[in-house]
């Protein structure tokens, strides 16, 4: 299993990389919930993302062999673009398999700006397995999975690392869920750091697989989740069931509509961007229903992207 | 004439109440410009904006007997917000004039969130000025003016100030231009820091009366500019332009369209919220007009107040 030691040798690889993150605050939120917290801003994170620091530990460490084959990956979402960048930082050619129907923008940003090949799928979770599968037979590509990975997880990690490096009274770290990669990660890193800290998922109802492993014991599936938090759809995988059933105390689940309050909340009040999935540990605080009264949190902001160029299309309009 | 001193003054002030804003910066932005430039986001100044710098200072020095009167402003923006928070911290009756017009979350945000008084009065500047002073007749209120206001100046250039202690050495500072307390008091601030920075103001076209005045010498006055900046619509004071004769370079206008790209590229590439007068100077870099090739650039976001409701209703829509 990945250990304490794991994330903070990751850290030191990445650390001239990536961009440590501010710390924000809200008196408002504190008032709310009546605890301090903090808000670790991983949507202030290169490609607007944490998936940035699995993706560059990954790949960073992979032998010149593997360097040299090239990497793959499908995701229409961070993930893609956090492997696109690590990749082109590395002079590495990257592959990434997107469903057809990904928005223009995440496509144009994978193959612009970030210079990875883009192979397109039917969209469902078959045919991107298959794609992938197809193409690393035909070019020995390496895969960099989203989170059923160690290296990916210890990166993933090392957001929580630099928190508590600068927060290190916390009692509570409260991470969002969805293939587990962040949650593993930021407990790997909180229990180990701390084995007092209190570590707890949050998770959209619509999309309640995490949470019903974490009481079954064994890896549920929820076959097509309807949840505008679309970082969180997947599911867990055995590597991070075993990890969150060891170092977490409970996952909550909240509802859509609490879900877009709790954005509303912190787009309007904290005058930052966060995506529907990062809204969800702060839809779960704000629900009432995770003991933290009286407690230092730290949240972690899994990231910020969010396609705003209708609005933005409404504006020039007006 | 208002002094660094007189600044840094103000800086003791308000220092433990105010909040100590971060600075964030965008490997894109500078890209884009060529220039290493950083953001002092006093949109996460309380209230939302760095209006609050410039009512405290000047609320917390009143006599006890003007304390004891009350005070009063006409605003329908961030420096109503800031006068209505700066009086109820300090236990002093506030009383904001603002237009029948007003968005009713800005009415409500002054009176229930910070407990002033709100009186109407028609959508003009004369029906402001004249509903204010009768009130200061029957009242004795003193008028915490917006910017024609020695102790507000000092107040707004503390922002410039936390800047400067952090980036030392900055060679251009920026800051957007509408009644000109944010421009004078920056500049005022940074001269005294090292009288080598370079001080520039940024202004909307459809609003010039500063880059008009500048340029003549003499007040001039837009009757009713219409620019989505809504916080640069006012005018130029005597005192202001006085300052900014002395102490800035030049002033860069920019269009309406422009204003609302540099707002789009601030939300989606640096995921924070400014407003639109904050992404003035952003538009103004942008551009390529402002001479800051290679330079250390500190740009002030001024706030990040925008009305999100309708945006998020359509959302919920969804």
């Amino acid at each position: 299993m990945i250990s304490y030691e794991d994330v903070k040798n990751a850290y030191e690889r990445i650390k001239n990389i990536v961009n440590h993150t501010p710390i924000l605050t809200s008196r408002t939120l504190n008032n709310k919930v009546k605890a301090h917290v903090v808000l670790k801003c991983e949507n202030f994170q290169r490609v607007g993302a944490f998936k940035f620091r699995g993706a560059y530990n990954a790949i960073s460490q992979l032998s010149e062999e593997k360097k040299e084959k090239g990497i793959i990956t499908h995701s229409s979402g961070n993930h893609a673009q956090a492997v696109a960048l690590a990749a082109k930082l590395l002079n590495i050619q990257a592959t990434i398999v997107m469903p057809n129907t990904s928005p223009m923008c995440k496509v144009n940003a994978t193959r612009i700006t970030y210079g990875a090949e883009v192979v397109f799928c039917q969209n469902s979770l078959k045919s991107r397995h298959t794609t992938t599968e197809k193409l690393i037979q035909k070019n020995g590509f390496t895969l960099i999975h989203p989170y059923d990975n160690d290296v990916v997880i210890a990166g993933a990690g090392t957001a929580a690392l630099e928190l508590l490096d600068e927060e290190p009274d916390l009692d509570v770290i409260i991470a969002p869920v969805g293939g587990g990669g962040l949650l593993s990660g930021s407990s790997i890193a909180a229990k180990g750091f701390n084995p007092n800290i209190i570590v707890y998922g949050a998770e959209p109802m619509n999309a309640d697989d995490a949470y019903r492993s974490f009481h079954s014991g064994q890896v549920e599936i929820n076959e097509d989740p309807d949840t505008i938090a679309d970082g969180l759809r997947t599911n867990l995988c055995e590597k991070t069931l075993q990890i969150i059933r060891k170092n977490v105390s409970e996952i909550f689940l909240v509802s859509e509509h609490d879900i877009i309050e709790a954005m509303e909340f912190v787009w309007t009040r904290m005058k930052i961007i966060i995506e529907p999935s990062s809204a969800v540990p702060i839809a779960a605080i704000l629900s009432g229903k995770v003991p933290i009264e009286n407690k230092k949190v730290g949240i972690i902001i899994s990231g910020g992207n969010f396609n705003l160029s209708e609005f933005f299309d409404e504006f020039r309009k007006l």
